[in-house]
């Protein structure tokens, strides 16, 4: 397996594009995003568990009862939730790209970030569809990432090449996520193709697995979006034996999936709302693997610690209390902390005390941009890993007034 | 019932008194306070549910085995947790002021405030507690509140009078609270005195019932300290008949420590570290207690919200998300929420969406330094109130570089 350019089109048959079409006020900002299947793709998908969920997501998961989508649309600017027409705004924007794209219109998924609550014209979108349709091109993929993001950084696109039974197949994506993000739902807007050939079913049990250990232990601020969902459409160009069960073929699907989710899971917490650096907890030694989970998770969580990553403090004391807290089973008189990064490792507590070290050295290793926090149980083999980011004044800033 | 003054020291028997020891590198910050009775008192406690527990709380709660306790002593600065002599240090604590009190070390209450995980030395306090008991004086609440201090910028003392078979009796307490703070324990640190007689049994129960809808409904930022308890000693010199079971004694003591505790909460909650603003979150039309509790905990709780209160935002969007997220088992097409102030009430969402409303009007109202979040659910009769801060730049940066 290898890493390869082209993102969400990296896949053969997949187009895509990303327009500015009015929805946000910055001309300069794509604000309607699209990707196409040349031929009909088996379709899977996981969304938020948030009660409050967006129009779009009602409408895509009406659409995906079949397991067969062929196309996307997404805008940005407007989460489309909250609001008496929402359902019927939904289906609008379905009906007018499958009309565009001469498909079914069940075969279309429909998404929408932004600001809730605040109902969502459907004159830019029906006025850019269009527009968006002509430019559907194969490297099209950098203007879709940039057309679905909302206060994110950076674009956020990746792919890989792997086989599948002496086939070669592509799965790549893009993400968009920076606020609004936390563990135990699928956790932001991801829109992922691959041209290996999967049952719907295969598709949606790779996903929900993959999922759990990916999008799910991620958290920039605590909030669940209401508007979150994890696609992939898998449109069968490679022409590798259709996966229908369990096996070889199946492990090494997941596998090229998983290398997709984690690279998009670091790219989203390393670019969390106002965040400086990526924060990455990992455990080991738990009893269980839910003990390592709620344990990693509850670490990056931590405003106390989060704050001071963004300080450069080494303020173990914060580690070991977001252990306490977290609602795992844990021996605290046996946990070993350390704070790892490019400049080195440095051990601050050892069967929870405090060991002596360098307040310099430890400086040094947490001004890196990507901080590990190593947390190690000593009660078992299990292991989990969880990303965040850092707690800073511009996260305060984007979220003061994200409304005007 | 009404509010007096003399906080800890309001109740007939108590004595306080708060110096700088030398803990805090700031002189002119007082690190070490004492409450005295001049009597044994019966004595109550609860603390954090954090599995990582400072060693003061181990001490105290094995001192407070009989139910009865006589003194208190706490530094700031420092919290004496996950430190190897952490038992070793709070137990010279208790004996150094049994001995300067002439009383027993077991009815000494010791806490300790501040960085976890550095060695407190017992030298300072040593040589502070003399000066400390000689000052000892039935005004002494103030320097005592100020003794417990952290990044608090008031102190925080509140006492009522209000009467039992008609004896008058007299219960206030000071806290300290500003960061780390989170419901579902025993939230900082608070004292509470009292001179009416009541049984040690009876008294554990008021305040545990209390706090379940007090202390525990107070979030400033998702972290539960490793430090947090809240004492109430009560030495019967009212010479009220002894509260020995529940009644209409038990009842106005009941009140009385509940009208002290709810105006500490309230000054905890808008001392937030950072804070610039009181939320407070009253959820009503719940279908029960449990569900109006997690609704409005959860809405106080939100990065996202807190941060658009600082911002003065009326992004009511947010509010439904957390209800959305919470866990609870709501209909969310049932919610009305209206943001009020001395300002004036404004209605921003009806049946779970969207109303109009002046956007001037809704600034002007969140503008104010009390913010109420009204959330009214149509599916029952219970409420619950919730308290929390606004999300400000001050909060990350006194987080961020707190050790040094």
């Amino acid at each position: 397996m290898k890493f390869i350019d082209g993102g969400v089109c990296a896949a053969t048959g997949f187009l895509a594009n990303g327009i500015h079409c009015g929805i946000r006020k910055n001309k300069d900002k794509n604000d309607l995003s699209m990707i196409f299947s040349t031929v009909p793709a088996s379709a899977a998908a996981v969304y938020t568990t948030n009660l409050v969920k967006g129009a779009p997501l009602t409408v895509t998961k009406a659409h995906l009862q079949n397991g067969t989508a062929q196309a996307v649309i997404c805008n940005s600017g407007n989460a489309n939730t909250c609001n008496a027409d929402g359902i019927e705004i939904a289906e609008a924007m379905s009906r007018l790209t499958a009309d565009a794209l001469s498909i079914r219109a069940d075969d279309v998924v429909v998404a929408s970030t932004g600001v809730i609550g605040q109902p969502l014209p459907i004159a830019p979108i029906a006025a850019g569809i269009p527009a968006l349709v002509k430019g559907l091109n194969a490297h099209g993929s950098e203007q879709a990432a940039f057309g679905i993001m909302t206060t994110d950084t950076k674009k956020k696109e990746v792919a890989v090449e792997f086989t599948l039974g002496g086939k070669v197949c592509r799965l790549g994506g893009i993400a968009k996520g920076s606020g609004m993000i936390h563990p135990n739902m699928a956790t932001m807007l991801v829109f992922i193709t691959t041209d290996a050939a999967i049952k719907p079913a295969m598709l949606q049990t790779a996903l929900s697995g993959d999922i759990a250990n990916t999008f799910n232990m991620l958290s920039i601020d605590g909030d669940t979006s209401t508007n979150d969902m994890v696609t992939v459409l898998a449109n069968g160009l490679a022409e590798n034996d259709v996966i229908e069960a369990d096996g070889e073929d199946f492990a090494a699907f997941m596998k090229a999936l998983n290398t997709v989710t984690v690279a998009l899971s670091r790219m989203i917490a390393g670019d969390g709302e106002g965040a400086t650096k990526l924060l990455e907890c990992r455990v080991t030694g738990a009893a269980d693997k839910a003990t390592a989970k709620t344990v990693a998770k509850s670490v990056v969580c931590s405003s106390l610690l989060k704050a001071a990553m963004f300080g450069a403090d080494a303020n173990w004391g914060r580690v070991l209390c977001a252990i306490g807290y977290s609602g795992a089973d844990v021996d605290v008189t046996g946990i070993d902390v350390a704070f790892q990064s490019s400049k080195g490792t440095v051990k601050v507590c050892e069967n929870g005390a405090g060991v002596p070290f360098s307040e310099e050295i430890a400086k040094e290793i947490l001004l890196q941009d990507e901080i590990e926090i190593l947390v190690e149980l000593k009660s078992g083999t299990a292991a989990a890993t969880a990303w965040g980011c850092d707690l800073t004044y511009d996260y305060v800033r984007i979220n003061g007034d994200y409304r005007t």
